[in-house]
């Protein structure tokens, strides 16, 4: 597709990289820059221009931070005693919304998925590793909860991540697997019924 | 929803506010540019920050474009006797891409939309009447086709223009509408249905 002037094209074909963007929104997208205040998009080409200056991993749980290390693991009121394990920085996000977990992360920085070629070694496994050892700020971690999707990946992680710490005086869990809040019984995949008849609690 | 750094909210709200984008998606793009390479980034916001330097409007027919007037309007081999109308100027591409018209373009640069406070004061009118009056290269237009968007607002922009131009000696057409090729006659709507049989053609 020719989206006529170069300067256009050239912004069209870098907005369709972005994850779930075609060549048809990445289009819309851009002509509804063009269309629009000339300062949007001086602003957006700010934030983009200084983002990976403005932003760092957090040396200890690997989040996404301007401080290092980040908010959650330089904050004395976190329970430092528990530990949550994501597979992404941005998987963070969602269970800092729930307002559930007091605790600390753990960014694994992936799942071991053997035909994409990731292995262990391709995960932040050792600094996990040396948490639980004490060598950090976190002394004495009593739970690890890995939060990791529940997908054949996440599995093998989880089984691989359980396997290998199982010498540590430390209680590994893993998110409930179920039906979702809200769902139909009726359109509840195969996998799922069976993991939360599994999985069944007493009421 | 907080995205915790600041930086990577900024760019979140920023990207929000593009056409179809809500904040989960723009969530995830904004980390899809975070974890990837910075490259991109600067890439991108350097089209961003020159977008607007780069692209103006073409001065005869609206289109945008980097050399004015556009590359169309300035190219000798196609038909000037013939311009198609259309509401804004990414219209032109999709017209363009389907490689069945050869005339020029004229960018209304909306629809008249009493409900939106849009008039025909507030669309190129003035200078599409310039064109036909052969103020400039435009010589001896004949025909006119209005590719407005068959709604509401593209019929009246569309009756509007066919009274306002009856007076002068040009063929005003419309572009046919009825059943997408491939559609369904089922799944139909009816208006589209009526539509494509007011509009039926001898076979």
């Amino acid at each position: 597709m020719n989206f006529g002037p170069n300067a256009l094209d050239r912004l069209v074909t870098l907005l369709s990289k972005l994850p779930g963007i075609g060549k048809k929104s990445a289009g819309r997208m851009a002509y509804h820059i063009l269309d629009g205040d000339p300062g949007y998009a001086r602003a957006l080409a700010g934030e983009l221009a200084g983002l990976h200056q403005a932003i760092r991993r957090c040396g200890l749980c690997g989040a996404f931070t301007e401080t290092d290390p980040c908010p959650i693991c330089s904050d004395p009121g976190r329970d430092h005693g528990i530990i949550c394990v994501v597979e992404r920085a941005q998987d963070l996000r969602v269970i800092e919304e729930s307002r559930e977990f007091h605790g600390v992360f753990h960014v694994l920085g992936g799942l071991i998925a053997p035909l994409e070629g990731i292995g262990p070694n391709d995960l932040s496994i050792g600094k996990l590793i040396a948490r639980l050892r004490g060598a950090g700020p976190d002394q004495g971690v009593k739970e690890l909860i890995l939060a990791l999707n529940p997908t054949v990946e996440g599995d093998t992680t989880a089984l691989y991540l359980q396997k290998l710490l199982k010498d540590f005086p430390v209680e590994i869990t893993r998110l409930a697997s179920g039906l979702p809040v809200g769902g139909d019984l009726e359109y509840t995949d195969r996998l799922t019924l069976s993991r939360s008849l599994r999985g069944r609690v007493r009421m």
